[in-house]
């Protein structure tokens, strides 16, 4: 496959060689307007015929604004640290024989995601950036336009490191090729990552649902908590790191739930709230044990009473997706036990939900957000694309030398 | 599931409880050195009528040379600092809004190996003291001391974190608990680690096979050369990280050769050697090209005469299984092409392959070796079964604050 043979090639690339690359990209993109504009009005033609939805054509027209955006964000890229090289540990086993764990990239990446063409360029950029090769599978509905910037891409910066491939039938090859790809990151639908996950013996790094949580500890500030309330579930209700569920302390119950009621009141946010609540939320649904289950992505949301920061840790434990979970307190202590209790990609205290996201984290540009623990948790930026290798360095020993008992020993001293 | 919350409450325990608690097991096990013996050698009786070949035997005996060293291991595992709470980015998003990302246990992990009781008491150290809760699977020949081990450190160290399990059935059920098993470590031959990740959704850190070679470059000191080759073959051959394939350059091989091939035959080495290095190795047998792909594990290799370091470079990147390659020379320039293009877990120079080894990089014990590239890479230490999360301490920030023309912006300033 002639991808692993251009991933050795880019891996080995120096830092200002890739940037190059990458601003020949840029330059490319901005003289390709007319042709980028041709392929993605014959998209949005097939799409309309198609009957897509309002808020999916609007995702898939890759409009000059966004291709302006693409170009910016390709130009920020080059800004960022060169991810190779990266000394991670360095340690003399004995004199002069010295260990280094050094970052190299994954290898051959295969991405496949959803119709939006501006995420093509970026996840191409991203890949550049740290040195992978990629498989892009973008939306069928972005076809043409997908096909026209691989092009653009490959004529600007070499064809060996980047492939797109376009049907359906592709995905299922590309999660069998297990010796020619490191790794498939997969957006999409939970289901989707589900079914990519059971087809394929490839690593996944899935980005699967955000069931979120906000508690609102019985010291928190009244004001702070619900205006983080109000944010982390009504500033974009369809992101993965908005919340859904918010859980308030007995004692705080009183103050706040009024109050926030009154704010999900006036912003339409509909409330299915536990028998405590709905005291304070005359207006709520009550809830069912399901609700504390669901991702709603739009404007809905459960609350529910608890007697304790315990109970609510418990809560938490088994109903949210450990994804991004906040607490809003001014005790220290709540604080400490929440953050050591809590086990999501994303503990916040005294924030929104919503700043679970790579740009707000200075990660540069995300790949998207992780809920396993495995390699990469939370949001996934260029360090999540790379691998590392232990180079040693010698003066020709041998094990022998270091075995039995009268064998030399080593002295282990770390160098950084 | 129990274990869950064990692990919950182990993750959150202290450096000094868990220190505590591999004491406790250290001195059980020294305790009760007599029901282990009875229970070891009710394994050994039984393998002995099944016939069992005399090297598993020597494997299988639980002798009180190695409850010592166990016991040892136990000790070391304490000296080790605590992977729990390592900062390992930290970042002020605006002014007092403080990111970190701090390690934190995976969770649950399940480790599937083969018959060695030894290896069960260093699994479930590194457990422990990594906060993980464990499920044990090990070899059915080892069923009655494995079964008393876990009994006893159940008993010293409470039973919620670790689960000792013995059928053959349970491994198909453990594949399938995704939702419960956060990670899967197979140890066991290469068709094993296949079939466990053909099996499951849990990500798996699978320990395959070593095709390891060593390069002899033209400007290798010849003395050394030959001293590392005969280590990296020799030592102990049965070892994954044991070399099977010598690349030698024209250059250098009329000197090397022919002092290799005498100590590969006085060591009881066969060679086989491609047409050009059996002119100085009269005693080899030719190759045919499947010898360079096959791991021998015993006193066999192959040696190839290559025309120059890009040749050796090559070949290694389509023979090798990524697992160690080392570089013999003296120049500069040929370590630096050979550090930087060859991707592989371990990449050594002027040293044996035979150091690819958790305890001589100096990580403390090892689980085992991973050669794929995904969360750990080579020999894995603690630090592969940790994970991080993200820290987030805000007070009262909103994303609807940093958004639009007119919102605020983040700084973005690193504090590690």
């Amino acid at each position: 496959m002639a991808l692993r043979k251009g991933a050795g090639r880019i891996s080995s690339s120096t830092d200002e060689e890739r940037k190059n690359l990458l601003l020949s990209i840029a330059e490319a993109l901005d003289c390709s307007r007319e042709i980028i504009r041709k392929a993605n009005d014959a998209d949005l033609k097939n799409a309309e015929e198609k009957g897509l939805q309002p808020s999916l054509m609007k995702r898939l027209a890759f409009t000059d604004e966004k291709i302006d955006s693409s170009i910016q964000g390709l130009r920020e890229l080059c800004s960022l640290p060169d991810p190779i090289g990266k000394v991670l540990e360095k340690r003399e086993l004995d004199p002069g024989f010295i260990l280094e764990r050094v970052s190299f990239p994954i290898g051959v990446i295969a991405m496949i995601f959803e119709a939006r063409p501006d995420a093509l360029v970026q996840i191409a950029g991203l890949s550049l950036r740290s040195g992978n090769a990629v498989v892009l599978k973008g939306g069928s509905e972005a076809r043409n336009t997908n096909r026209t910037l691989v092009d653009i891409i490959s004529k600007a910066a070499g064809s060996d490191w980047i492939l797109g491939v376009e049907s359906h039938e592709d995905v299922s090859v590309l999660l069998g090729m297990d010796g020619y790809i490191d790794l498939v990151i997969p957006r999409g639908s939970n289901a989707f990552v589900r079914y990519v996950m059971d087809h394929t013996r490839i690593p996944v790094i899935g980005h699967a649902d955000g069931i979120c949580s906000v508690y609102i500890d019985a010291s928190a500030n009244a004001e702070m908590a619900v205006r983080i309330a109000v944010d982390s579930k009504t500033q974009y209700p369809a992101a993965c790191n908005s919340a859904e569920t918010f859980l308030v302390h007995e004692s705080a119950a009183p103050v706040i739930l009024p109050n926030l009621n009154a704010e999900f009141l006036h912003l339409g946010v509909k409330v299915r709230a536990d028998e405590r609540a709905i005291q304070y939320m005359p207006e709520a649904i009550p809830s069912v044990p399901d609700d504390f289950d669901k991702e709603f992505l739009s404007l809905e949301c459960a609350v529910k009473v608890v007697s304790s920061i315990e109970e609510a840790i418990e809560h938490i434990a088994e109903h949210s997706s450990h994804h991004t979970d906040a607490i809003v307190t001014e005790s220290e202590e709540a604080k400490r036990l929440f953050f050591q209790k809590v086990d999501s990609a994303d503990v916040f205290c005294n924030c929104s939900t919503r700043f679970a996201d790579g740009f707000r984290f200075g990660l540069g540009a995300e790949v998207g957000i992780s809920t396993g623990k495995i390699h990469a948790r939370g949001p996934v930026g260029l360090s999540g694309l790379m691998t590392s290798r232990w180079l040693l360095s010698g003066h020709g020993e041998t094990v022998a030398e270091y075995s039995g008992r009268n064998g030399k020993s080593f002295h282990h001293k770390e160098l950084i």
